[in-house]
């Protein structure tokens, strides 16, 4: 049984459950983890374990994590997942079991039948692959989907008893006053009316949560653009909608009711706020990786110039390629930060 | 090229661009038409045209349903699909496969082989199927989700001239003061206020839509249950939210920041308020399809009663079974329509 020690009040920005473990089989699991990582983290100190803001998971004598086809009865996740040190998201499930091919092959970690099971195989609802310490797990669209996958992904490393986990959402998003294939590393991801929150209905009543990101890691993965120097990034606010087409003044819905003009007067608006691309689900996310205290970051490439049109006419050849980008990007990053562990 | 004319003010409730065409393949297209659908309905008089409220789509070339892998460019969309009558939604990809090849046996359509292939093949973020008018498309989980593939059937519906479309959301919930395994045909769509509203943000600012559903309809689906005598099947007001964890009162997210009975007071009030079910794309669904002129429901079964608990710990038979029933009831529905149009 885990026991949970409130360390701050829950509602808001900062608070967390700290994790102290008596489970018999938790030194043994913590002895399993590969070398490199975790091991000084053990025992109460730890500042990056992941947090659960949820006293009632205390009392659950199994936790079904409904959505991912997992559980913790009848799954061992500290020896499944107790090494990930690396998650992945985004949207689309095909694109994220051929990011988990690429970073294997970066990794040297490749399987030599090019098999990757889907981890979450007897759901459609997402789908999960990982090699080594990196998870790559699919969302769908838009903030409930990701919400869902996110609830169940935060108690999955919690359960998993995992720490110095960084998560990156790898997606594509319209751009604004760039050139289509930009890669945008969120600064502050805002909402329509380019405000920095997120807001959370609970028991009927509008919560408002900060979606505050990690700017050392946004810091940290632009330089890796550079180390590249394959194609351009930027940092910038990323605007997170609810919808694809009103919400984010598309002319192409089957409904719209405004103008060419007024569609460009709120873009302008947008990027005189430092929008500089639109997506549709870096708010919760960020807001929900910062009450689990887990380092985050969005990276997101841009298919196309919203302040030039709205569909999207490029080749699946071009877009495919674009898509590769942050898979890229982020692919680096891992490998230099798995670098510098085995140099220390 | 289609004309437009705007019959209604744009905002709200019940405005509705009326369909005059004058392409040439049109008298054609609509030649082509299955016996027994449509023929009535030529001319500038059909009521049940779809309606796309955007003045915008008639000065476009070619429109690209991205997300669905389709275009009017390079498909023929009235051939493939001017006979639609059923349009049958739902969460998962599986089951709406599963669902067109039962309904297909139904109608006594089957394919030899057991082929059904996905329309939108070469995307994974929708899949659709068809057999003779009944079309199965699937949408995600939220509303974003649904909604981006709304708007895209809505101008697909469109594009083909199709009249007279029925469309059904068949889903899961979670019941409130019901047995696991009852049928909840939605009466209203209401929010986590309990209010039959549906708030969609344009260009930042907040606008309220109507989630009124087709009274008629619900009733007739009620009817078809009794019909069937295999499962109980009641009207009630479905809530739609944003969340499936917090917005939903559940005590076994990743955070939770209110008691059990706090949780079991928001229930009982909801219950109150006439909830009966709750799911997470009803509102949005309702909204769009009155916005667009479509005889609209939602049939959702509930896999657990929320008074009692939050997780879904029955076994997955009992689950596929429970999820079985939707379909039977909209399947039934179908085949009792189609029968009707045949008599006459």
């Amino acid at each position: 049984m885990t026991s949970l020690r409130i360390r701050a009040s829950f509602q808001g920005i900062t608070s967390c459950l700290k994790q102290h473990s008596s489970r018999q089989s938790d030194k043994e699991d913590r002895k399993k983890m590969p070398p490199g990582f975790g091991d000084e983290r053990n025992g109460d100190q730890c500042d990056r374990s992941i947090c659960v803001n949820n006293p009632h998971l205390e009392s659950m004598k199994e936790d079904i994590l409904y959505h991912l086809n997992l559980d913790t009865a009848t799954h061992d996740l500290p020896k499944q997942f107790g090494d990930v040190k690396f998650v992945c998201v985004g949207g689309s499930p095909w694109r994220m079991k051929s990011f988990i091919e690429y970073i294997a092959k970066e990794l040297g970690l490749a399987d030599p039948k090019g098999e990757y099971p889907n981890i979450c195989e007897g759901t459609d609802r997402y789908a999960m692959y990982k090699v080594g310490p990196v998870l790559s797990v699919s969302h769908g669209m838009g903030i409930p989907s990701i919400s869902i996958m996110l609830h169940e992904l935060i108690k999955l490393l919690y359960h998993a008893r995992c720490t110095d986990v960084t998560v990156v959402r790898i997606g594509t998003s319209g751009g604004i006053g760039l050139q289509p294939g930009t890669v945008v590393v969120t600064k502050q991801s805002v909402d329509a009316m380019f405000l920095p929150r997120f807001e959370q209905v609970v028991l009927g009543k509008t919560l408002v949560r900060s979606t505050e990101l990690d700017v050392e890691l946004a810091e940290e993965l632009l330089q890796c653009s550079k180390d590249l120097a394959e194609f351009e990034t930027v940092i910038g606010n990323t605007m997170c909608t609810l919808d694809f087409y009103e919400g984010q003044a598309r002319l192409d819905g089957a409904f719209c009711s405004y103008t060419e003009e007024e569609k460009q007067n709120y873009l302008s608006e947008a990027y005189a706020a430092g929008v500089r691309n639109i997506e549709m689900e870096s708010s919760v996310f960020a807001a929900m990786c910062k009450l689990s205290n887990i380092r985050a970051a969005v990276v997101c490439v841009t298919l196309l110039d919203r302040q030039k049109g709205d569909q999207l006419t490029s080749s699946h050849e071009v877009l495919h390629s674009y898509q590769q980008r942050p898979q890229i990007l982020v692919g680096h990053y891992i490998k230099k930060k798995l670098n510098a562990f085995k140099r220390t």
